[in-house]
Order: structure tokens, then C-alpha cells, then sequence
């Protein structure tokens, strides 16, 4: 199986967290999201034991919780003592509906409004990752008005594309987020914060990608991060004292995916961390890390239930599940790969090479092209693995199709955490 | 202007369907969207008109309804005398929330649940248009259930590919919908259904493909489809009673897209129509269409406010907006073209070419690349044209960002038709 939440039971169907599907998907109803809050919790714990132990006690990870942003989750983090990214007024409001310690969360986006910089502030958000000058002016004006000094990093783009794990001319520097280096306008930037009124300028943050499967990525950040809090300090006298480096580590979909160490891999950058702070004389700055996708990626699967089994002769095969791209568009959005299982008949007979199709009235809702899989019929239980990330937090209602429940398992117990959206809800705003 | 509901003020300012859209931007907030209830209306008017002159008195249309599915598009529906098609009980649950006649609906989709057959059987559904096998012998078994016949069509793969307007041997024949022609499975379909015990088989229906600019892709529907009517006719001494031609006319999303008549063009299709009939001396089915895109499009407008306006040096330019990819995917999905102006100053210098950048924390979020506007300064307002269609209907709540209002705009009076998702209802079916 593609991870080790996902097994076989003795009835050939597909168990997860220890769990029979089928018999969920009977309990729950399908389209079905599962959660697996032990993997949840023993990757927030992965991640706060590798950064303490090779960066510094100091340092901690924050949870990217736009990857799954639910109540849940927050008071999952928050028992696991370990910070937050949010990206908007709408990620604080969750994490504060269960007192979510907001010191420890930290506010990204290109964009924030003067009603987010609000929000935020009257929420005591720990730090604002500042963007642009737009924004830095915005969160001193609303500061010194509120009588308050609020703490910021500046988001800097350190010039690296984590495909190719080299410093390029395009790509990363031409981007919608931050501010890069390479054009002096991060320079610009940290004058622009050491001069506003009421902002406490703490550090930086990058951000190299997503899905990287080895650490190259994140020791070049790490260089050419030092070294501008480097020529920060020696040009303008400030240390910074964190230095954010981001999410992005990357997430197994399909067996042709390396799995990843992250232990090993933290490892790997904390000693280059080390001996750079040492040979540039710097004092180590606290170092934050935003998994989100490797957090909860692997802790989600999804069940549908199979409503056809079409063959174009000649042609192709196609499975329709009663889902699709309103609960999962990566498809549709990036192409992206993913495992599918018939969970009612897991390994009877994995002969039959069918395009897993959403039920949406659109061609592009596509699951996944050229699955091996048992052949389903009508009512037969269909999973898709590896969907705890972007997948509920990207889901729309798209056809009117209302958004799965998520069912979180935990120690053999299953229980529901977000409940199935009802028609009701669909028309609440409307007049 | 891109379409003749856009104008611009003696201040120099966007106006949408007459009104001031800075204006409409300070009363309502953003982002926004607006509807022209009057270009909805022409629409539909201009459709059944078209349908009754050139294809005979019972011809009709039905509104797409997935390209905006809300109460009162269906309200518009109904006092305007036309038929809709649904793609999921959630739109028939809306539709039926305001009283729309039922009798006038056509329930679509690759994969009807149990539930859905049920649940459009007990409202009144007129028609089912069936995909599959796995369908059909769903409804025949709940309609026997109910004690009711049920009305269906079939949809039939005609293996007309719109782009090229030539029967290809893939593409169009290779689709999650319907039953092809071509491997002969179409007939096997029409022989269940004329066996199924309560299912009353009405006629067939194919979908040529989305914004087709020109006849001559259903002119091909039609010739082909005729001539399966005419077979069928031979084969099992059946005569359908009604051809569905689905939808597709194209809409003007930039200046170098045509703009279509959509008048001129039913012409067209309706004199092949009737020429065809007689030459293969058929009883004239009654025709359908079913527009969607082509009725609401031009119709809708959304306005954001900027956030910053950033210069990569040596690179590009980026305008940050409060919206994007969450209430208007199409980009991030195919890379949609739009145009956009900057509303608080439209005509004053568009000599800037910039990034249309969404605020969601993914570098996909973007509304449009390479566009020439006046530099706008935080606060202006961007609007973006011809949104009215898949964009409230695909809209998300990725990144924990709120769904806009939607603002009717009719007879210059505007007001508030859905209500701007709150910060309780992303979270009020989390436990």
C-alpha cells in the first residue's frame, strides 16, 4: 500500500487506521473524507523534535493550515504545542473559535486587507509576514492607531526554483509574493520596516516550493538567507532573530514517489544552518518551519461510491464516483497524480485500466487517467488515498454538489468533525 | 468596451448596467459581483424566440443552470417561460426552493446517485437525460417503486469534435458522457430503454462542446443526430419525439474573441434543421437547447479593490486584488482569458501591463496575465468583465476566504440577491 495507515482486511477490503472503509462508507455515507489523527499528531511531532534538536530549542514548526483549515486541526496543533501560518481573516477566526493561541500563529498573503491587518491585530497574531510597502504602511498606520507595536517578518524571494534547485533569473524572483534580493528591493524593504512606527521588525521568511523530495532546496535557502540577515546587519546594524524557511517537503501520491525522511532531511539543513551561522558570525536566529501538505497529506482518504462502469470500445473505460473535483480538483488544477483503490475488492483482480471521472457535468472532471484497479459496480466503495491536503480546503459547489463530511479516526474510534454540508446550506445567503 | 452594459462616467469611472461600479464597490463592499438582470432576461427572450421561429412553436430553451446556479436565476427562469436543466439534486432543491415548474426540468449527469433518481422522481423532474446502463435501470426500479413513469432521454455521443467541426475518431467519441454512435452502443442504450418497465423514452440529446463561435458544429448535431433518429426509427420502429441539441454558443470573454449573433445563428442551424427532417422525411422532433454561459456570461461583473501594486524589477508587474482564484477559478483552471479595467480611473493612462494576482497563498492565483491598465494605488477598484458565469458557481472557499455577495443590478435599481458568506458559516458544520 502506499502508506502505512492503508492495509487489507481478510474480506479483501481497504481497512484505514486500522479501520474497515466499506463499513464506514456504510456508517458515514459517501463522498466520505477520513482523517488520521495519529499520523496528524506524529508528524507535528516529527518536526518540533528535528527543528529543537538540529536548530535550536528555540525553534518550532507552524502547521500551514491552508492545507486543511477546521477547527479540528487547530486544537490538534494547539495540544501539540506547536505554531501556525494563516493566510487570512477567515484561517484566525477558526483557529481563535478554539482558542487557538494566535502569539503562535503567524499571518501570510500577497494581500492583506486593511480589514485583515485589523483583525488581525485586535486578535493578538503573533506576526505578520509583510509582503509589500503597501502593507507595512498599512499595519503601522492600524498599529500606532491602536496603540500597539506589532511584530512582522518581511517575505523575501531568495531567487531558488526547487525543481531545478538553482539560483535562476525568472520563476522564483518573478513572483507574486514578496520581495527578492536579487533586484535590491528587499534591502528597500527592511528600510522601509526598521523606519515604520509602530512595527517591530523580528526576521524573514522564504518560501522555495512545494513537493521537494530532497534537501538541496532548503540548504541553498538557507545560505542565501544567512547571508542577506548578514548584509542586513552590516549594512543597517539589525539582526534579525528568526528566519522563516517556509513549507515544502514533499508528499507521496504515487509509488513512483520517493518517500521521504524528514528527520534525516532536517537534519541535513540543520547542519549547514549551523556551520553557516558559525563561518558568517552570526548569532543563530530562531528558524520556523511551515509544513502543512506533509502534515495532513497522508493522514486523508477519500471514499466515493461507483455509480458506473462505462466502456468505449475501442476507447477507454471510464469509473464514475458520486465525487470529483468539487471535494478534489488537484486533478483538474494540476494534474496531479494520486492512488486509487476499488475499497470493496482491493486486490480480486487489479486488471482493468479505467479513468476515475467525477461526477460534475464537465469533461475536465477527471480524478485520475489510467488506474489499475479491481472492476467496480454500481454501489461498489471507491478510495482515493493521500487526500488530507487541498482537497476539503480547495472544495467548492460546483454543480450544487455539496461538501463531504470529514470523519476523524483516532485510536480505532471514529467520529465526525465536519459534518455533511445539507441543501439547506446551500441557498442560506440567498434571497 | 467589451460588451455594451460597460460604460464610462464623467469621472472617468467603470459603470456596469448603468450604475457607478465605485459606487455600487463603497455601498456593497468587495470583492463583489454583479448581475444585469435585464441582459438575462434578453437573453433568454432572444433564445426561445429564435427556438420557436426556426425550429417550430414547442421548441424551447432550458438555462444551463451549473453556469450560475442561484434562486433567483430560477425565478428569472420561470417568469420568463423557459425550461432549465439541472446537473444535481442541489439544483433541483434550489430551483424547486422557489417554486420553479419542474415538469420543465432536465436532470443531467454522468452519475445520478440512488439518491439523486429518487429525490427528482419525488419533485417532478419532467426528464432524466440518461448516461449510462447503470442509470436507466435505476430509474426504471425506483420509478416502479413509486408506481410512476418516468420521461427520460438518452445522451448520445455524436463524435463531433467543435473545434475542428469534423467526426473524429477520439475526443469527443472518448467521453465520461453519454453513449457513442459510432461503436454502436447508442442503439444497445435505446434497446434497454425501450425495455425498461417504467421509463417512457422521450428522445436523445448530445452536447457538441462550450463556446463554439460558429453554426457549423450543430449543424454536424444536427445532421448526425437526425440521421440516428431516422435509424433508430428503422431499427426498433421508434420515433423520438424531442431533440435536445445541448448547449455551447460562445461568449466574448476579450476584444479579439468574436462577438456572436446568436439570432442569425439559430437561423442557420433551424433551416438545415428542417431541411433535414423533410429529406429523411421525419415527423419535426421538438428541439431543445440548452444555454447557459451564452445568457449569463456578459451578464456579470466582479469588482475587487487593489491591495499593492508591486514591481519586479527587470520583471513584471503584479496587481494584488481581495479576491481570485476562490470566487473565479477559470484561469487557474484553463487559463481563461478576461479583461479588465481598472474602475476608478478606466481610460486615464493604460499604459501599465500587469499581474492580475488573487490573494490566495498559491502562486496559480491569478486572474489574468499581461494586462494594459491604468497603475492603480491601494483602494482602487479592479473589475473584471464577463464573470457571471462559472465563477459564483465554482467559487471556494480555499484559503478560509468568504464567498462575495451578488449584487442584481435591474432597471438601475440594485440589491442584494446572496448575501456575502460570513466567518460562522465557514465553520458551522465543524464540530
Amino acid at each position: 500500500m502506499i502508506h502505512d495507515n492503508l492495509s487489507v482486511t481478510a474480506e479483501n477490503h481497504l481497512a484505514f487506521a486500522g479501520l474497515d472503509t466499506t463499513e464506514l462508507a456504510r456508517e458515514f455515507g459517501t463522498p466520505l473524507m477520513l482523517l488520521d489523527v495519529e499520523k496528524v499528531r506524529s508528524k507535528m511531532q516529527l518536526y518540533k523534535k528535528g527543528l529543537e534538536e538540529f536548530f535550536g530549542n528555540n525553534s518550532f514548526p507552524c502547521y500551514a493550515s491552508k492545507a486543511l483549515s477546521i477547527k479540528e486541526i487547530y486544537r490538534i496543533a494547539k495540544s501539540e504545542n506547536i505554531g501556525i501560518d494563516v493566510v487570512s481573516s477567515g484561517e484566525i477566526f477558526t483557529a481563535k473559535s478554539v482558542d487557538f493561541p494566535l502569539e503562535k500563529a503567524l499571518f501570510h498573503g500577497n494581500n492583506k486587507t486593511d480589514f485583515d491587518v485589523e483583525f488581525a491585530i485586535e486578535n493578538g497574531v503573533g506576526y505578520f509576514v509583510a509582503d509589500n510597502v503597501e502593507e507595512i504602511n498599512a499595519i503601522s498606520k492600524i498599529a500606532t492607531e491602536k496603540g500597539v507595536i506589532q511584530k512582522i517578518l518581511i517575505r523575501i524571494t531568495p531567487g531558488i526554483d526547487p525543481h531545478t534547485n538553482a539560483k535562476i533569473t525568472t520563476g522564483q524572483v518573478d513572483s507574486k509574493f514578496g520581495t527578492p534580493i536579487e533586484t535590491g528591493q528587499a534591502f528597500e524593504m527592511v528600510e522601509t520596516a526598521l523606519n515604520a512606527k509602530s512595527v517591530e521588525l523580528c526576521g524573514f521568511h522564504c518560501h522555495v516550493g512545494s513537493q521537494c523530495f530532497e534537501s538541496s532546496a532548503f540548504i541553498d535557502a538557507v545560505i542565501i538567507m544567512l547571508t542577506f540577515i548578514r548584509d542586513v546587519k552590516n549594512l543597517f546594524g539589525y539582526t534579525a532573530k528568526i528566519l522563516n524557511l517556509g513549507g515544502g517537503y514533499g508528499v507521496r501520491y504515487v509509488e513512483s514517489d520517493p518517500q521521504i525522511d524528514i528527520y534525516e532531511n532536517l537534519k541535513q539543513v540543520g547542519s549547514v544552518f549551523n556551520e553557516t551561522c558559525e563561518k558568517l558570525n552570526l548569532f543563530k536566529p530562531q528558524v520556523i518551519l511551515e509544513p502543512g501538505r506533509s502534515i495532513v497529506a497522508d493522514s486523508g482518504l477519500t471514499l466515493y461510491t461507483c455509480g458506473s462502469f462505462k466502456t468505449i470500445e475501442g476507447y477507454k473505460n471510464y469509473v464514475s464516483i458520486d465525487g470529483g473535483m468539487t471535494d478534489n480538483p488537484r486533478y483538474a488544477l494540476y494534474g496531479s497524480n494520486y492512488t486509487v483503490y476499488n475499497a470493496s475488492a482491493v486486490n480480486s483482480d487489479r486488471k482493468v485500466t479505467a479513468t476515475i471521472a467525477g461526477r460534475c457535468c464537465e469533461s475536465g472532471d477527471i480524478i485520475q487517467e489510467n488506474v489499475k484497479i479491481t472492476k467496480p459496480n454500481r454501489g461498489d466503495i471507491i478510495a482515493v488515498a493521500v487526500t488530507g491536503a487541498y482537497n476539503y480546503s480547495m472544495a467548492s459547489n460546483y454543480n450544487r454538489i455539496t461538501r463531504p463530511p470529514i470523519v476523524a479516526i483516532d485510536n480505532k474510534n471514529a467520529k465526525i468533525i465536519v459534518k455533511r454540508e445539507s441543501f439547506e446550506d446551500l441557498i442560506k445567503n440567498e434571497i
